[in-house]
């Protein structure tokens, strides 16, 4: 069945008021996920840790990443990319600001790992 | 190995000048490719049939799409998306105009089918 959707509409004011996280395909092999962000980074000391690959473009918006073992935050702009590999762990240090107050990034995680 | 790029950046003129197809990442089960039209439609009676699905979305620009068996065009604008099942026919049958003078939707074709 063909789906449509829009990654910076059917924003509710809940999605706006947190981060927010929306499946918008889920299949075997594949997952495809818009995280809304409002200004939210990872508490200080926590790590995202995740079992597979991880393929993020940020829509909207602008933010800063760091990777661990890294020296230095990495900055992403909108309809930047990063490919994360699984276990690769990071972290948001600075969400940013844009016009819809938030970065809008899509996750796509493949199920498999390399 | 961490990934990045820029969907509108990295541009070349000869990608500006046609229609052009850049893959981005490309894995078993995943890939995921930068497209960028610049006024390109299909030729008429042509169909795009895929042996996978197919998620499309469109970072900027405008465009208008044709499922075989709908009487009417969908109309896509920037930051839509369309989740084109496999063996659905398609058309573009308008591809816009936008700042860059073209659509830049990236297409995520998942290796399985459903």
């Amino acid at each position: 069945m063909v789906k449509t959707g829009n990654i910076l509409r059917e924003l509710s004011a809940r999605i706006l008021a947190e981060e927010a996280f929306t499946t918008l395909v889920d299949r075997p092999g594949m997952r495809i996920e818009r995280i809304t962000s409002t200004g939210q980074a990872t508490p200080e000391g926590e790590w995202y840790d995740q079992d597979t690959d991880e393929w993020v473009l940020l829509v909207e918006g602008a933010a800063r990443l760091r990777i661990e073992g890294e020296s230095e935050d990495r900055a992403v702009s909108g309809a930047g990319w990063i490919l994360l590999p699984a276990h690769c762990r990071n972290r948001v240090t600075w969400p940013g600001r844009s016009r819809l107050r938030s970065g809008s990034p899509v996750h796509f995680t493949p199920g498999g790992k390399e």
